[in-house]
């Protein structure tokens, strides 16, 4: 199981954003879009083995799991519009139990700290860092769940966490890509074996 | 200098087209624009060395120069409307001379073959292709310019060209992957020194 967890500083919590500005009012909504078809999307199918989190706004975290999720397309639009029909029910997502708000999409109340707590039970956290150890030459943990931040850094309060979690701190490359882009090149590190072919 | 070329089948030759059906009605434009994207973008910037042509309908060539465009941004929606407004000027792309539709982008009346015999010119033709040799071992041509075809396979005649120009097939991994995410394992290839790193 590949996992990956994408904070959304600035991702809508209320479901009335126009899926015309995903970048403006949506609040960079195009990031987190495109973080799904990299978790997700092959050419010819879905990602089975994956689960994605995206932690909106510190408030809620939709969790998509590829094995189950049904009918996803991969623009920016499409996905988007998945994301705001999850918050018309957030109503229904109460405590720490999920809603399911659409095939293999779970809406959960809860934001950065419980999410991470949770993942960090699931498998091994690793954080995409610029000075991390290059992903180059070391070796893919055991279930591994890559932790990213939308188009902004970690806050203070994140990075401290992450270290509390003993989470790995790897380097993709000499230079800073988008969340996106990071996802597809962790998706071709491991899909050819990762970091273990070297 | 590194070079891409897409070759989008079902793409619109005519600005006619709405921004809210990018998948459908606009013939899969949101995969060329996130080919835009891969191909363009660095977390906080443009890659300046990248010149990237995406073919419409065997009708248009659409250029862009990483080192010249401006006001580019990562979304969708906004990258088909440069694309929709250059397709407004298309009346001045006479002959071959190509017209600048907006900084750094060029947009020249020429299908599939005369692009790829132009940039043939320009550096060496490597194809993403499943049969090809895999990424991890091989070493990069200088002036490399990968090829790509949108959601749908190189038709025959298309294959058989990039066969006569002596194109490269270079495979990057086990699984077939949308063109967007190809090149940007590819920019991270070349990024980590490419394939001349192992």
């Amino acid at each position: 199981m590949r996992q990956f967890v994408v904070i959304g500083h600035e991702a809508p919590t209320t479901p009335d954003f126009p899926l015309d500005d995903l970048p403006g009012v949506a609040g960079r909504l195009d990031v987190l879009c495109r973080c799904v078809n990299a978790a997700l999307f092959l050419s010819h199918g879905i990602r089975e083995d994956v689960r994605l989190r995206l932690v909106l706004g510190d408030t809620f975290t939709l969790r998509v799991e590829g094995e189950e999720v049904r009918g996803l397309h991969p623009d920016e639009r499409s996905t988007a519009a998945r994301i705001r029909s999850a918050l018309e029910r957030s109503d229904e997502a109460i405590g720490h139990q999920p809603v399911e708000t659409s095939p293999g999409i779970y809406l959960t109340r809860q934001g950065v700290e419980p999410t991470l707590r949770e993942v960090a039970e699931e498998g091994t956290l690793v954080q995409l860092h610029e000075d991390g150890e290059p992903i180059v030459g070391s070796k893919a943990p055991n279930d591994p769940v890559f932790v990213l931040s939308d188009h902004r850094d970690f806050t203070t309060g994140e990075a401290t966490l992450l270290d509390e979690l003993d989470a790995r701190q790897v380097r993709l490359g000499p230079r800073a890509l988008h969340a996106d882009h990071a996802i597809t090149v962790v998706q071709n590190y491991l899909d050819t074996d990762g970091f273990e072919r070297y």
